[in-house]
């Protein structure tokens, strides 16, 4: 492209470094940046930076926070004897939106994958254990992707909690709600008519 | 959204105000941040920043620059007497990828659309009328899109540029280079066959 100006084609360059975006929508978005006020593009620019610098991560449970202790595990509110041990925060904020669970979070960071060289020692399962070994925490669940690496990341952290006495549950498996049978995988279904269940009235 | 913290609650909603980004989005998009460095992260920012304070439109052409006259309006290489009359900057940029113009531009910040309220006053024409009042002006291309806007701006320039006694050009019109006949439309199809030329051989 030939920028008249490089200014522009500097900024055209930075929202280029996100991802999927191109220099065809950069430029698309440069134009609306320079139909709104200086003032409003200060705002948006801060509010990058402040959060990039100011952000913290919760020192108990590794879930960003604005505090060097998250607010739900400083809440008085939340059950702290319960940790939900997810992949990363957005599976933190699918669970809080479902506000079906009152309990504390661990975020490993990631899933335990050889091939991308992501070993046990990378993600947060020390601080995890750690947090287990303090005592008081009656129950661990596991919120994580069922996925190869998912289940290799499940296998491994059960097994160290285990020597601390503490048998982890997970999510349920099954077929999901309004979802059609006849588009079920075979697998899904399959474990769903293994582990049926009785049929509740209400 | 639920978001574990308001900063990354400000960098979302910040995101969310760019055209065609949504909630979703700006949160991979800050993800996406947060594994930058702060360093990178600043540059982004103010590259927008410094771009929307810092850029100017050239008090010949309006076209967007980084000096108070652009580029090619200052530039001793360009045919000063040539001025091709465009909507917005992004035909400029296309005007000078195709590297076959070496005048100058004048970019006119829109059409006439009456539906739209925008007469011909909000545009920058009294400007393209100095510059030719003032002398020295050989040529005028109007490269404005053939829309029903496009052609009431044209129509209203060239009375304009008449009283000067300037006679502007405009495009070509005809099948695109690469074109299929089949899939042109009857009107440019119609045209061009009343518009027939001697085929050259080489």
């Amino acid at each position: 492209m030939n920028f008249p100006s490089r200014l522009m084609e500097d900024a055209v360059n930075a929202f280029a470094t996100l991802p999927g975006i191109g220099k065809k929508t950069a430029l698309r978005l440069v134009l609306h940046v320079l139909k709104q006020s200086p003032e409003k593009v200060d705002a948006f620019g801060e509010a990058i930076i402040k959060m990039r610098h100011d952000i913290q991560f919760c020192q108990t449970c590794h879930n960003v926070s604005d505090d060097s202790i998250c607010s739900i595990c400083s809440s008085p509110r939340r059950d702290q004897a319960i940790i939900c041990v997810v992949e990363g925060l957005r599976d933190v904020m699918a669970i809080e939106s479902t506000q079906q669970y009152n309990g504390t979070y661990h975020v490993l960071g990631g899933v335990i994958s050889p091939i991308e060289g992501i070993g046990p020692d990378v993600l947060n399962i020390d601080t995890l254990l750690l947090r287990v070994k303090k005592g008081g925490i009656k129950e661990v669940i596991l919120a994580i992707s069922p996925t190869i690496e998912g289940d290799t990341t499940m296998f491994y952290i059960t097994k160290q909690l285990r020597e601390s006495g503490l048998a982890p549950s997970t999510l349920a498996r099954g077929i999901a709600f309004g979802g059609e049978l006849e588009y079920a995988d075979e697998v899904t279904l399959g474990r769903a008519i293994a582990s049926r269940r009785p049929y509740e009235m209400d």
